[in-house]
């Protein structure tokens, strides 16, 4: 075996191990949210610490950088496309972003947001924004070492974006984000105007018991199978993969209506793309969904596409309402329909509407660049907060709590992040377009309960590459050119033609 | 700070992180056995293998060879019960033993309790001894090569002995074992003959909701807390630590009568021990019991001293009715206390009860000197095994699946471990013996269903020492010198003439 080949044979070993200790990081934290007494914190926190360390150490080691000079070589010969030459591609990729972060930034990042987080936790409580601006101010001044360090970027909002959105750019997502608020602001006042939709019923709680009855019953139909996934309680909802049939998803029951049901949709999109990513890959950094935009287009497909539509209630309206008698009475398919889909501006944006939604995301974006560019003065980001709240929404904020306190991601130095919710958003519309041309039978399977199809397309056409593809040659290939909002504003219309009359879209 | 100062902190700093990983391999251990989907068995695997050669590679690493060899200087100097003395001496004995074993042997020694362990499921399920013979064989072999890595050793089997009982030597074990022979074969015969008790009220299986709420109710009076312990449910209970506040039981329910009750309060006992240790030594490797012989010590004065005692019966006997009427009508304390305490000559030893249990260790105990040493052809085994049940406890055979196939423990490779439980039940009512005259309320106590200051008791005598004290240095403070049968022989000897009448012990 030449030097070359026996170099990527040990490069795939050590990638191996390095997967199987991300793995059982992963498993810590799970276990950590949905498992662990509360005395077990501070052990887990050093744990988690030293797995990280080892992690680091090793990802980041001049002897996997020896690895990768050995390898190219031989991967250089072969089909770009083939298992392998993605596998040092990625693995090049990664281990150069890692390697552009010195120790004492990694370490001073994860110390302030260590410290940043029960902050934020308690600041959000008391709905004071006063004890959370010294840590954003910090955090933000990393956030800029941190950009430095990625230089050259077109835009400093560019490196971080490219965390959670491979090649992504602000110049990309800025006109995107100005059409649609140039649809959505008009059509989300209209719609509360409007009164049309009554969703009272959904505005209460729901006997938990009743609720868990729905959920195993969709699941199983969508395809969750216990030997290869597991649904727990927490208090925020999250899906983890441990490993490609180790599949674990969380939902919470302290909320009103469906909205447990549809959480556990949600997660379940992300679920099946990490289950259905090929098994050869499973042992390899490939074994991820491609990023965080392309993860929650599918999280949204199954929730929103799938969930909040006719076809689904045409199927489940009479289960949900023979689980619940009591409470839902005779309600139809159109009526539940109806009211998932209402419009309704409100304050926080895990609980938005899909018409409302990307409006919470566009506020963060733009404030995000503010902040960073220095033009908006951290104090006075509360005020631009609201004051945004009011001209998109038309809501006035009453406190921090309900405002800008309301999401962790910065307390975790996670800037960047928010637009991925909107690039799936659309994907998932774009997809949702094509599979509607492709799999013509779709709407009448959902209404007998069948998932079977989707999740084969699904599987050809998205998970299975998992991160063989960047962001933007899955986007190429399955969709055939760049993020386009237009197939989500059309589906949205016509939704809400239907539902709030024709009147309101036109 | 000088130089050994200097090591000693690097030394601490390196085990503490040591300590880390190996809560992280108990946390995979456990998911495994009690959330994991079956499909993420493969990747499990992995994750377990990588993660044990990451923490042997460090255990057996020089640099730990030489800070070891620079802070004995300074520790030299200190008190040598301070905690650092302790933990400098405990790092050393186990560096020592490790490093002592190469690495082609480790390998191979997992790779066939890997093989191994899924061949005994299957011959036993089968009764297949055929099948299981060749793995046992291997196993032998590599056994005697760990023996040879040990040396000098007075005779081999103490080698084995030593892993999970510190300086335990087979001379030790024989006479104490020899003089349990002489009282307990013919205690069994006498009462296997008399027929005084009839158990049969607790020989079917009770609805297992009522279980749970009796092992509550007397979990939560012992002192289990949800804050810092979990109890699930597996195929086989066992305990396990992550850390000292994040302590984690299991027990099963397909048994009959009260055994889910006294498997939980069993595995408790084994978390009582862990969770009173002393809490500045959580991140280092003396944040353990000090031995299994005293783990187990601690599992059944718990299960059996406790209760299997009188006292607590007739605190919880009416509750145990008044959750199960239709099953239990009027049991009362002393008719329940007798049939939790009858002698019953059987196959399994997980399913003895107190007095044979003792008799199917010593069995496994001479077998596996006989089968070490080669004077039993492996292939005689199941005829040796059978001829033993017969002459110790008056049984016959009828196939290997309730014989010699019964136990987990050769196909892990674990051979001296079997001595340890024994050793658990005789220090449990030495300890026994001297509670009961230092703590002289405790019955009453146990009547009103508190046990705090028992739990005190056992944190300050033994409990809170962690592995600071050697196996036997424990057993000198504590109970005053070596490991006693007497206190077991005698207390067995009244509880039986209580139970059977006088004529049974004379």
């Amino acid at each position: 075996m030449s030097a070359g080949l026996v170099a990527l044979d040990e490069l795939k070993r050590e990638l191996a191990e390095l997967k199987d200790l991300v793995g059982i990081a992963s498993l810590l934290a799970w276990d950590q949210q949905v498992m662990m007494p509360s005395g077990g914190a501070a052990a887990r926190a050093d744990q988690l610490s030293t797995l990280g360390r080892i992690i680091h150490a090793r990802a980041t080691s001049p002897e996997l950088g020896k690895l990768l000079d050995a390898a190219e070589p031989v991967t250089a010969g072969l089909d770009p496309d083939c298992d392998d030459a993605r596998l040092v591609a990625v693995a090049r990729y990664d281990f150069e972003k890692d390697v552009k972060v010195p120790a004492d930034l990694r370490a001073a990042m994860t110390r302030v947001s260590a410290e940043f987080y029960p902050v934020w936790v308690e600041a959000r409580r008391e709905s004071d924004f006063g004890r959370f601006l010294p840590y954003l101010e910090q955090t933000l001044e990393l956030k800029r070492r941190y950009i430095e360090c990625m230089a050259p970027v077109t835009e400093p909002y560019d490196a971080l974006l490219d965390d959670f959105e491979q090649e992504m750019t602000a110049a990309t997502v800025r006109p995107i984000f100005a059409r649609l608020k140039e649809v959505l602001i008009p059509l989300v006042r209209a719609a509360a105007a409007s009164g049309a939709v009554d969703d009272t019923p959904l505005r209460r709680q729901l006997p938990v018991a009743g609720l868990q009855q729905m959920e195993q019953r969709v699941l199983a139909r969508f395809g969750f199978d216990s030997a290869a996934w597991r649904l727990d309680t927490t208090v925020h909802p999250f899906e983890t993969a441990i490993a490609i049939s180790d599949i674990r998803l969380t939902t919470r029951y302290e909320v009103d209506g469906l909205e447990s049901l549809f959480s556990s949709m949600h997660e379940f999109g992300h679920g099946l793309y990490e289950h259905q990513i090929a098994p050869e890959l499973d042992s390899t950094p490939l074994a991820h969904g491609a990023s965080l935009g392309w993860h929650e287009s599918q999280s949204l497909l199954w929730e929103n596409l799938i969930g909040r539509g006719l076809p689904f209630w045409e199927r489940f309206a009479s289960e949900l309402t023979g689980v619940f008698p009591n409470e839902l009475g005779s309600l139809a398919a159109s009526d539940i329909y109806a009211m998932v889909n209402k419009v309704n501006p409100d304050f926080i944006r895990v609980e938005a509407d899909e018409t409302t939604y990307n409006l919470h995301v566009i506020l963060r974006f733009e404030l995000e660049q503010e902040m960073l560019s220095g033009e908006l003065p951290l104090a006075e980001l509360p005020q631009a907060w609201n004051q945004r709240m009011h001209d998109y929404l038309g809501i006035e904020v009453p406190e921090d709590r309900l405002g800008v306190l309301q999401d962790v991601h910065w307390s975790q130095g996670s800037f960047g992040y928010f637009p991925t919710y909107s690039l799936g958003h659309l994907r998932a519309s774009q997809l949702w377009q094509r599979i509607s041309t492709e799999l013509t039978e779709l709407s009448e399977e959902i209404r007998r309960g069948e998932f079977a199809s989707l999740r084969e397309w699904l599987r050809e056409n998205v998970h299975r590459h998992g991160r063989k593809l960047t962001p933007a040659e899955l986007q190429d290939r399955v969709l055939g050119g760049a993020i386009d909002p237009e197939p989500f504003i059309a589906r949205l219309r016509e939704k809400l033609a239907g539902i709030y009359g024709e009147a309101l879209v036109v």
